[in-house]
């Protein structure tokens, strides 16, 4: 098995780049860190290149995928320190390849307009995974799903659904066409009480949740069929976009499932 | 107004002890970032030392509040970088004094034991601020509720719940003699989906969640009435605490208010 002990190693130097969002897409290649996600990944068959420390690719379940690795590398600590973006590391990584998935037309579906902050996007995948959402198509300039905290906050739910980016304008009128029902949250327009939606199974809905300070981009408004209030006292202004969104997700998923 | 330019400065090296959390349980303090939070803490009439670069303190919503500081500090903004937590800091900060709130018995309550993450702790105190849960009991070793992600993630409503730190057996054991019903989250016992539960008015209720791990501790489970489980498809481990948690909070909201 090859070796690298230094951090300017051309491989390391290379992989380091995928810290980047726009080498990422480029490349179509992500960096995984972490045993629970890289299993996942392997049976996915995306993982191209492995990287541990000699005790971190000892362990059992990763042994089992070694042979499926395009490439192994056992790496130094200091080499996974570089790599590592949380303190207590398993020192075990991967560089794997995107997949292209299709949008799952039988299922429900969770759309994301702006939304910024990575823990709220990786809770929102494990959610979606939860409550058989099984797609979920975001804005351009909605945060990637390759950061490093957004695979992290999925907890080993990211490879469970379908991410897909794309102008949310575009796809909702596709939606539309597929004959889903599109559901809001802005409460400018006559939003219902959640209490009030009753959802149906024999139904397909499209759920849009904006952005964490300006909500829904005005010009996808006018194509929400259903504005949904989530019941909450006015003391506070809004709840976590996440919170809301999953508090939706989950009575679709109970009434409409 | 008196001027502190150096980040070695006596009052910017004691405020800066503040971000450990022994320190701040000993000197009854915790330290404020960001206007939003101030603003709630001068409400509240915590606000001990206020300081701010020059601009942040002409802000007019400050600007009213500046009689009621004890200390007010200019700061340059090398030592506003030196106190920031965020990547783009307001240069506003406040040494509050920590209140002892009181357990509100009239409402329902959310008991934490040993929860570690800053962003669900802070998620959670938002939820139950918008839920009508007016007091948060954690055990001791759950993360503190002073911690600067934890205020952060609250998006302004920390002043808007009693935060207590208690041991759990005990807080437990009193809520039963003053009627309250124990709800948890534990899988292991006897289990009733979350749509089986109906909540009423005229009850009080006290919902326990575990960390994020381990779940609720063994010797707490023999102490919950209803077991609850928030239904989801059995391709995922386990929702995250902060969404189990306000799922569960937002049913008795809507039924049990």
């Amino acid at each position: 098995m090859k070796k690298i002990t230094s951090v300017t190693n051309q491989t390391i130097k290379d992989i380091l780049q995928l810290k980047d969002k726009a080498v990422r897409k480029e490349r179509q290649e992500f960096l995984l860190e972490g045993q629970h996600l890289i299993l996942e990944a392997f049976r996915k068959g995306l993982v191209l290149i492995l990287l541990g420390t000699s005790e971190a690719l000892k362990h059992g379940a990763i042994q089992k995928h070694l042979d499926e690795a395009k490439e192994v590398f056992e790496i130094s600590p200091s080499v996974a320190e570089k790599l590592s973006d949380v303190v207590t590391s398993q020192s075990i990584f991967a560089v794997c390849a995107m997949k292209k998935p299709a949008i799952d037309l039988d299922h429900n579906i969770l759309l994301l307009d702006q939304l910024q902050d990575p823990g709220n996007l990786g809770t929102l995948i494990r959610s979606a995974a939860s409550f058989n959402f099984k797609t979920i198509i975001a804005s351009p300039n909605t945060i990637g799903f390759y950061n490093s905290k957004v695979l992290r906050s999925t907890q080993g739910n990211f490879f469970q659904v379908n991410l897909i980016n794309e102008y949310l304008m575009k796809t909702i009128n596709d939606l539309k066409n597929e004959d889903y029902i599109i559901l809001g949250t802005s409460l400018h327009q006559h939003a219902k009480t959640l209490e009030k939606v009753k959802f149906d199974d024999k139904e397909k809905y499209a759920l849009i949740l904006g952005n964490e300070n300006k909500g829904i981009s005005p010009e996808l408004l006018d194509m929400i069929d259903i504005n949904i209030n989530v019941e909450m006292n006015d003391q506070v202004e809004s709840l976590n976009a996440a919170i809301a969104g999953s508090i939706i997700m989950h009575k679709i998923y109970v009434e409409g499932e």
